[in-house]
Formats: C-alpha cells, sequence, structure tokens
C-alpha cells in the first residue's frame, strides 16, 4: 500500500488546537505521513504562544496529497488570507488533493484560494456566513461535506471532523479504534458550546469581543476576487 | 489582580492533544500566565511527531504555581515517571500547587511522584486501575476530583477536565465564553469513546494493540516506592 501524504498547513498566530486535534486522529490512520507545512521550517508562534515547528516547506511538499488541511485562527488568518506564497501552495494542492478540509476560520484560507466556489461549507459559528463572500455556501453544521471538501466549525470541531475524514479515509471500523483509544466520549460540564444553547448573554459578549476581528475579517473578504485561474 | 502561572509538563514522546487541549482552554483564563515547563528549553518531539518548544525550564518555573499539569503519552510517560529531575519537579510545585492536575495516562506521573496518595483519580482506561499502585484510589470517570487534585480520562478528556478547572478559577459565567469562543458542542460521528460503547470487538483490539505498553507501566509502577517525604 502506498503513503498517503497529509499536508496540515501551519502559518504564525494559527490557533493551535485547530491543527493538533486533527493532528492526532488523522495520524492513526494507517500509512499516512502526516506534514506541517509552512513558508519555511522556522518555529511559528501560535495565538495563545505555543512554539511549533513545521515539518517540510511548501516546495517541498509532496504535490499529490490525500488530504489538504487549514486551521484557523484571527489575526493570523487574515494574513494568510492574503498571503500570496501560502494561496499559490493552497491552490497548487487544491486542485489535485483528494480531499480540501478545514477547521474553524480555515475555510476562509479555503475560499481566498478559490477552492470553495460553489461548495457547502461552514465554519467558526462568528464568520460563518463571510464564506458567501469567496463563492461558497454557508451552512450551519458541525461538519460539512460538499464532495471532496470537508470543512469542520469552530476549534473543537476539528475532533468530529477529523473522525469523519479517518472513517472516510480507513473505514468505520478503524475509525472506531481511533475514536476508543482516544477515549473521545465527550461530557462538557456546561452547555454554552452554541449560539443557541450559550444563551443571548454570552453571546453578546462574544460578539463584541469578537467584532474588531469580524470587522477586518470583512474587510479581507471584501479585497477578494476570483483568481484568474479559476 | 495578581498574575496566575499555570505550569504544563512537557516531555519527549508526550501525546502534544493531552497537552494543546487544556493549553487552548486554560489560557483564557483572565490573568494568566501559561508555561510549558521541561528540562531544558530543546524542542520536544512528541508521541505523534510533532516538534513543540518549552517555554520555561523546571529551575526557572515559579515556585507558587495556580496549576500543576501534567500530560500523557506511552513510553515517554514512562521515562517520565523514572525520571529524578521531573520528580522533584513535580514534587516541589505540586507541594504548593493550588490545583495538581492531569489528562490521560499524566497521572502515572503524578501517582509517581506521590501526589496522588488516598487521592480519588483516573486515567486512561487502560491504565486506570495502575492508580493503585501509587496509593490512589481509580475513579472509572471522565473528570475526578478531589479536594485540589482535578485528573482528567484519556486524552479528548482533557477539554472537559480543563473547563472544570476554568470554571473553578475564574467562574461558571467565564467558563460558558471559554466554552462559545471555541465552540465546544461535541458531535462525535462514532459512538465508540468508551470500552462499554465500543464494544467488545474494538475494546479487545485495542487492549491487545496496547498490551506491551501496559505490561512496560505496570512493571514501571511496581518499581515505584513511596518517597522519604511523603
Amino acid at each position: 500500500m502506498t503513503t498517503r501524504h497529509i499536508a496540515l498547513l501551519a502559518y504564525p498566530a494559527m490557533t493551535a488546537l485547530d491543527l493538533i486535534g486533527p493532528h492526532h486522529i488523522l495520524s492513526m490512520i494507517p500509512n499516512v505521513c502526516v506534514h506541517l507545512v509552512a513558508k519555511t521550517l522556522n518555529p511559528i508562534i501560535s495565538d495563545l504562544g505555543l512554539m511549533i515547528t513545521p515539518s517540510i516547506t511548501f516546495d517541498d511538499c509532496p504535490l499529490q496529497v490525500e488530504v489538504l488541511f487549514a486551521p484557523g485562527g484571527t489575526r493570523g488568518t487574515l494574513e494568510a488570507m492574503e498571503d500570496e506564497a501560502t494561496l499559490a501552495f493552497m491552490r497548487s494542492r487544491g486542485q489535485q488533493a483528494r480531499w480540501v478540509t478545514s477547521v474553524c476560520t480555515g475555510s476562509l484560507i479555503l475560499g481566498a484560494a478559490g477552492l470553495l466556489q460553489g461548495r457547502r461549507a461552514t465554519s467558526h459559528w462568528v464568520t460563518r456566513d463571510l464564506l458567501s463572500r469567496f463563492g461558497a455556501i454557508p451552512v450551519a453544521q458541525r461538519v460539512v461535506r460538499d464532495e471532496h471538501i470537508l470543512t469542520g466549525a469552530g476549534v473543537t470541531a476539528g475532533l468530529d471532523f477529523a473522525l469523519t475524514l479517518a472513517a472516510e479515509i480507513s473505514g468505520t471500523a478503524h475509525a472506531h479504534k481511533i475514536q476508543l483509544v482516544a477515549e473521545y466520549d465527550p461530557e462538557p460540564p456546561f452547555d454554552a458550546g452554541s449560539p443557541e444553547r450559550a444563551g443571548q448573554e454570552t453571546t453578546q459578549a462574544l460578539r463584541e469581543m469578537l467584532a474588531p476581528f469580524l470587522a477586518a475579517a470583512t474587510q479581507t473578504a471584501d479585497r477578494w476576487r476570483p483568481s484568474a485561474s479559476f
């Protein structure tokens, strides 16, 4: 059996958990080689201060990958959405990848690379509607599949997303083993994980906290034009 | 308000998700300084190949920490359980910490440091019963609190554990905000997250896969003697 290459994009100020959740699950698929792909091999500082070193550069990443994945973040994601080298990498691998995927605001990077045009997709609840600026159809679901495009909602949706993807690649029986070894039988101590469940006060407080980011993301999205190559 | 120091132990071949899940949640508590503490500042390679750089050494970590935390792993955890520098660090901070905590097999490190004697605690389902070798009382729950000792079950229990801890430190209303911004409203695509739910075939396959690790962990535990300082 040939090795399946899984390319996880990494960039400054990304949200590490967006990446590490899927990294954990996808690394347990048989015969995979999981790459942390970045512009250089210099250590990357995440939005919460973790220092993580990429394993391969854009240039050295295999051309044919089974999975292309973009994690989210806040300001770092907006920079990635307008970084030509990042977009060129995402386009080149995205056009050939078996699966084009993201978690959280990572779908904005897929959108900026032109990979979501006409596709149903999701994002963090705060940025979900922005997907339409990239020609995508926003869907309020935790994991959304449109053919080979698989996107997850905010941060922790990475686990549900990655288990779904693992089952597609290695079968349900193997995905069950991955779930059991990760003991993924969640019991959140509170029921505040979505705007509907968290209630108006909590949701409004977060909307206010995230308003500057959403405004900046909207400006970034407004500058976007479909690439000539699509 | 004074800064609360949160000390997350890091060691070679740890399971990165054990650490990064709690790191994400606990970093959102107001007025915290979250440290990745290790023997040296050299990059650490996780059990699945991630390269993560610690932020502070054992020697430089503040003496008084709000939270002391140990992530799990497999072979790397067994080495940490017998590493004198690691155990000395865990003992010195553990004796003064407001909260002594772990996820997955990290509780075996707490046990080896003598911090669980007479305490109710949990671990990954494969290693849970081993806790009794360290004088602890194994409890089959996802998150177990015994006074200032808070332990979580396998890998993904880190999210439930950390939200529980965040609420203890910063209050329930703030924990709700953390949960909402992380969109932690889990929807596992399968129901195989515990031995009871995964069924006999899946569980048996994993028990066989993990048997060499469990045998090695049992040997390590059998060599343990309570330290004179406890």
